[in-house]
């Protein structure tokens, strides 16, 4: 049912496919590099099984392949950035250099995106900050597939939040989470082996409680963080909220119910109101406010505790935010990764339809 | 069972009793209106039933009336602040400040707080940047009750999360959540009725799911928002432990299981990593993204949007975050405050053991 594949030949594949569209080499890099940082860290829905996806939205001129990314807004901590209808997976890690490069002056930075594309995993970006010694803060908004507390709309994305915090001799703490229950991916996963869903991640049109996977089709929507208003779910509709406020009405993109889908084949929405969709960056260097070495020190201290904390029967170990996605990264480069074969399908009609070589290992 | 105060009423009191433990008059008077902005605002749990907390931690001279509140570090755009063991209710707005001031030069302000005592409400310190056309950030660690995911160990506090952006002839957005299922007050409350949780906000001494709400003294724990792995209580767990290393470890204060107790009769605990509590804030400069006016215009249309969304049957309306303590706030302004008597005892306890007069309205 799935074939594995090595890094470095899903890395040339997508590499060529983007050159292919228009990218120009540096782009097409980096853009491979952020794509394949999800099959690595073990997040299979935002890797290279939506590089087709990504073309179509080049086809249907969404996507523009030679952007000019530019700064239209600034301060000394801050930066308004049009990301001029380039790839997510360009513009993003563009945008979250000038957030870096903000905060080696003055502490801080801070970058709002507008005019962008899906940019793959949050965790991609925030990451960048930790080879500088900086807190690195990741977020987008997406389209609507979340109802908030009491609606049965679906107006907010799974609006993903990364931070990436250095640590010392432990590895860094990395918290990448969609603000809702479960992530599209997940259920994605059930859908398609026809098993049901836990009650708490979906409601039908009507807003009732289902375990049906295929609700979502049918009218229905994500539930956010909490599940139902007794959990909480008006915190993660909240935290929804504040990720879709600060990656679009403060660039000036599209929020809410007016984000443009990511598949094709889905009618862009009326009377859009901004550019494209929004991300938001941030950057804190740690001596900023405290001796890195000292912060270092209390957060391997952190990470000790609670990773030796006693467990309920039947568990290893607690984990640290950032655990599973590092060992998949770990095995994933050494073993390789698997693919889906309606994902490989997917690629060879890829490779055939654009004349980009693809070839095919059995396991 | 309740009887109703004014809140002019409320303030003179609180404030004399805090001029009374050798607070300057600035300092009570900045003290007594963060407290009672809880009250105000129907998180009855953190206003003036935690006045006679708060003297007691006096007593036991773990708060500084008048503590000299300094900047260690800072950058343009940061700033660490040691709080002199102040109380949070004055050294919060005095550090929220500061990041505002900051915002004002260079776009943003950010500053964490060392050796602070509780804060009040996250909400307070947040809404500070509304009137400067900013976006306002608060947050802050706690003693432990809540286990991570996995743990039978309490190891992080509610560590709550406040996000306040500005609007134009809309009410401003402001998310104040704790980061677990349920704030420690709810339970309260139930504890009080004799009434049961429902699953998912606590947990018993071996992990396992309980409604019983006497669970947490018997060695139980909070959970994380979200509930249980199913339901994303590894998000909320993410969540509270970014708090709690803003808060804590990038200002050199305790943290996880070292966080000081509210209560003065939980001894402290052994080898505490650093000092007194933490806090973080944040002050973002709406036009340092944008003209504010267009900011304004499309937060007014965001809100009116969510707020007019079609609702689940049963259910008036889809409430924007702020709503309920913004009605709370208006309502208790103008008919009073309703103390439960045994608020009101306590109050008169104080009262008495200090010698500043409280004068009991019935209602």
């Amino acid at each position: 049912m799935s074939q594995i594949f090595h890094y470095h030949h899903l890395f040339e594949f997508a590499k060529r496919v983007f050159v292919k569209i228009g990218c120009n080499e540096e782009d097409a890099t980096l853009a491979t590099k952020v794509l394949l940082s999800a099959d690595l860290r073990g997040i299979d829905s935002h890797g290279i099984a939506r590089l087709s996806g990504y073309v179509r939205l080049w086809e249907a001129k969404r996507v523009n392949a030679i952007p000019n990314i530019t700064i239209i807004r600034e301060t000394p901590s801050t930066a308004t950035v049009d990301g001029d209808s380039g790839l997510g997976l360009v513009v993003a890690p563009k945008a979250m250099q000038i957030a870096i490069d903000k905060a080696n002056k003055v502490g801080t930075g801070w970058v709002s995106v507008q005019n962008s594309n899906h940019f793959g995993i949050a965790g991609y970006h925030a990451m960048m900050a930790l080879e500088h010694d900086m807190i690195g803060i990741s977020m987008t908004n997406a389209s609507a597939l979340v109802a908030p507390t009491f609606s049965i709309e679906r107006l907010l994305g799974t609006n993903p939040i990364c931070v990436a915090i250095p640590a010392g001799k432990q590895p860094a703490f990395v918290a990448d989470l969609a603000t809702t229950t479960a992530a599209n991916g997940k259920l994605e996963i059930l859908q398609r082996k026809n098993q049901e869903a836990p009650f708490g991640w979906i409601q039908d049109k009507n807003g009732g409680t289902t375990s049906d996977t295929h609700a979502l089709k049918n009218g229905g929507a994500l539930l956010p963080l909490g599940g139902d208003r007794e959990h909480g779910s008006h915190k993660g509709y909240a935290l929804g909220a504040i990720v879709d406020i600060f990656s679009a009405i403060l660039s000036g993109a599209n929020y809410g119910p007016w984000v443009p889908p990511f598949p094709v084949y889905i009618p862009m929405p009326d009377n859009m109101p901004g550019k494209g969709l929004g991300h938001f960056f941030g950057a804190m260097r740690i001596d900023a406010f405290r001796a890195a070495t000292d912060f270092k020190l209390h957060m391997d201290q952190w990470i000790t505790r609670f990773r030796s904390s006693k467990t309920i029967q039947g568990y290893d170990k607690v984990l640290i935010p950032g655990d599973p996605e590092r060992e998949s990264e770990e095995k994933r480069k050494k073993n390789g990764i698997p693919l889906l074969n309606v994902v490989v399908d997917d690629l060879l009609s890829l490779s055939e339809k654009l004349g980009v070589e693809f070839m095919v290992h059995s396991s």
